[in-house]
């Protein structure tokens, strides 16, 4: 026999699956166990067509959904199309006609996912979606195979390529925020309206996604924080470099006493953390266990062939799973019910920058406002700043998000003081 | 249905098989869909069952093997006493019994895998060994798993916590190799007779497993070169810092135009590689392919609780798969012919400390004996050494195996030169 896809859609990753059928059809066959064939590629429309197949694509081009949806012969459909709509409507369609979907899209995946779960479920057919969080690493199926006999605690990622290649050149190079989106943009690493990317709204979706896998718990994108990097000075980076540090960009999701907690934020990790050392445009998921301690899943987040490469490692499980007659096995089993975490409940180290007027008892006058909400500091750094004000930099104790609150409420009260910066700051 | 285990053997990990069943019982139930159930311990005697029972484990412990193999109730064996035999025979009794079974034990799988793997496949039943390479990371399962729809070129290896954690102190402290061992016996990272570990033999036994599940070929331990790290001299270490190097075990596997090589080698890697912040006990296993490009995965190599993580997701699949009733797959499915390489195809780059008579006109002859073989320099050191002699550190540019073994007999035959050390030089 031999498996039929149907590709919807034929941009930068669809026409990267050809490469690793061809390249590597020996082993994916003998894993398969079935030939893998691309039967037909729905793309917009006629122009488009008669582009590609200018462009020497000998595929069966087809510009109505529904001659993929209606053809018996096509066993997994391919949604590569990104957006909302219409990929969802069409996944929806391809589940309903029975026929096994495998997708990349984070956006439709965080925010409709739970449905389109439930009915690939009722369907007893496959939705599988690698490729949707960090691209080439096989983080997904790890966590669901391998990681069934750990209980996780804490998930910390760079999930953002384009976000962590911009960092790295103004930490590596001292480079300001816009020089290093302007030299992104021109590489074709962040789109023209780069908000998704710079503000972690992109890494917010794997983190939803990551937080069934790794928690059993299918939270909303509106349960996730977000704040991105925009804000980001050289003097944070200076800094940050001085204390031994450098700044990521984080998404964070861990479990506490009352629930989940997840957030995406530019945080301080120590140069001695695994993390720390992944730059450019590579991604890693770092996990904190009870059972292996802590392990990291390091690799490209984008890019034609990795992610071609997960969209393939999910059509060869399809397959096998058809060979086997096990089809229909949910790609994340692993479901509690979802219970958000008290504030007080979050922890951690805290960075401050804060501008202050260059007169004396400034310094005592924070403290006593940290003080007033249990706050402690383990580093303070005193600068002169530009005419009459000051720079205070604080690394403090571990504090809870209720804290933070509360301080910056309570610094935003006092006219002298502006804040301009706070950060996480992790652990070794 | 309860699934029942026969343990045999009750020392450092199969002790951390009850940890983690107690504490994520219900996400490992939940995975497996039945209960997992410790139902017989094999111990050595009658006295290590008093001392056990005394110190307050609650299992029924037997002393004969075959009070597990013939109980019909116990569906998966696992195997974690260590060593050749009696291991081998017992595996092979249960194998025999129709039972699965799950093993860590590197050694024997190594040497003997290939028979009782295919025993395994005769009898259709399970013989996963995930634990058996780099303890807590889930690198076997998935390759096995995702690593499908990619063509593996090259897998480094971080894979023996011993030697790392003393290179580690060697690099970052300055300290001798004979301290670093010490420190390693005394923290118990050390066994009194180190050999398997600092002569290159344990990460061996991983490279033959790796090379499997990477490339499909079953090669022989006889057939990966090892060398270690006890001839690394503080000198090497420093000169390695010089050069923007850390020095690192590493076991290499790789395919060239003719076939694949294997070897484990203190290696110079770049501190900006992956690989160079893999430090203390930790493992890593840096894979280069057609597809993802370069991936990394990273965790504890050894410990009783990582090594029971990776012990129970063995049976917890095993457990899925009976409920699944598609048991019996083999652990690893990708299979082809042997093949290995030229040396002449096996490319590096390498470091040479040569110590030398401190004259002039050294330099001009090595330049030519190295020229002879067609090797050129890529970064030279010379220094003045002690008494009469001079030291020169030579960092070529990428050469044969065969080049190397061509330069070093001709090195040798000039009486004044003596080559201290050659080690592998990895690329970014
Ligand atoms: N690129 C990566 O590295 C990467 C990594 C991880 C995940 N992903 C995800 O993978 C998906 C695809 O990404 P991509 O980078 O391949 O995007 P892309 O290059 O923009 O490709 C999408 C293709 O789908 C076509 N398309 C859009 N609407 C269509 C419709 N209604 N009917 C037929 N074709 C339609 C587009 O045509 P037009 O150009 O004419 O609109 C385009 O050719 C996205 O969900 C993305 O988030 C991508
Ligand atoms: N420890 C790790 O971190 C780690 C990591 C990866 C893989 N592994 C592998 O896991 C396996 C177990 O390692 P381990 O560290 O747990 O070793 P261990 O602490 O020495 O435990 C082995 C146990 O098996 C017992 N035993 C030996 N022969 C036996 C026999 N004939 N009948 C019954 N019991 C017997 C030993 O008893 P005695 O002490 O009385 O001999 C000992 O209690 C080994 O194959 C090892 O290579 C270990």
């Amino acid at each position: 026999m031999t498996i039929k896809l149907g590709l919807l859609g034929f941009g930068t990753v669809a026409s990267g699956i050809p490469f690793l059928l061809e390249e590597n059809g020996d082993k994916i066959t003998a894993a398969a166990k079935d030939q893998i064939e691309i039967s037909k590629v729905l793309v917009k429309d006629e122009e488009e067509k008669t582009r590609l197949l200018a462009a020497g694509n000998d595929y069966h081009f087809v510009t109505d959904i529904d001659d993929i949806i209606s053809d018996s012969e096509i066993d997994i459909v391919i949604e590569l199309m990104g957006r909302i709509e219409p990929a969802k409507t069409f996944i929806t369609k391809a589940l309903k006609a029975g026929k096994h979907v495998v997708s990349a899209n984070k956006d439709l995946i965080a925010s409709h996912g739970k449905e389109l779960i439930s009915l690939a479920q009722d369907k007893g057919v496959a939705f599988y979606y690698e490729a949707a969080v960090a691209g080439g690493i096989p983080i997904l199926r790890t966590m669901a195979n391998s990681l069934t006999s750990d209980k996780v605690t804490r998930i910390l990622g760079v999930l953002n390529g384009t976000s962590n290649f911009m960092l790295t050149k103004m930490v590596d190079e001292g480079w300001s925020y816009e020089d290093a989106l302007v030299t992104a943009q021109k590489l074709g690493y962040a789109e023209s309206d780069p908000t998704n990317d710079v503000e972690g709204i992109d890494a917010a979706y794997k983190a939803v996604i990551l937080s069934q896998f790794g928690f059993g718990m299918t939270i909303g994108l509106e349960d996730v924080t977000h704040k991105g990097i925009s804000t980001i000075s050289t003097a944070d980076v200076a800094v940050a470099q001085q204390l031994g540090y450098v700044i990521k960009l984080v998404g964070a999701i861990e479990e506490t006493p009352s629930g989940l907690f997840a957030e995406v934020s530019p945080s301080f990790v120590p140069k001695t953390h695994p993390l720390a050392s992944v730059n450019g445009v590579m991604n890693a998921v770092f996990v904190e266990s009870i059972g292996i301690g802590q392990s990291m899943y390091y690799g490209p987040g984008a890019g034609q062939k990795p992610t071609a490469t997960s969209v393939v490692a999910d059509i060869v499980r399809i397959a096998r799973h058809l060979n086997d007659k096990t089809i229909g096995k949910p790609f994340n089993e692993f479901s509690r019910e979802i219970k958000l975490s008290d504030l007080s409940d979050v922890k951690s180290r805290y960075y401050f920058s804060i501008e202050t007027p260059d007169k004396k008892g400034q310094l005592l006058q924070l403290a006593e406002i940290f003080s007033s909400e249990d706050i402690s500091f383990e580093q303070v750094l005193q600068q002169k700043a530009q005419g009459e004000r000051a720079s205070v930099v604080i690394i403090t104790h571990e504090m809870s998000k209720t804290a933070l609150a509360n301080v910056t409420a309570k610094l935003s009260e006092v006219a002298e003081f502006k804040v301009l910066n706070t950060f996480k700051v992790l652990g070794e």
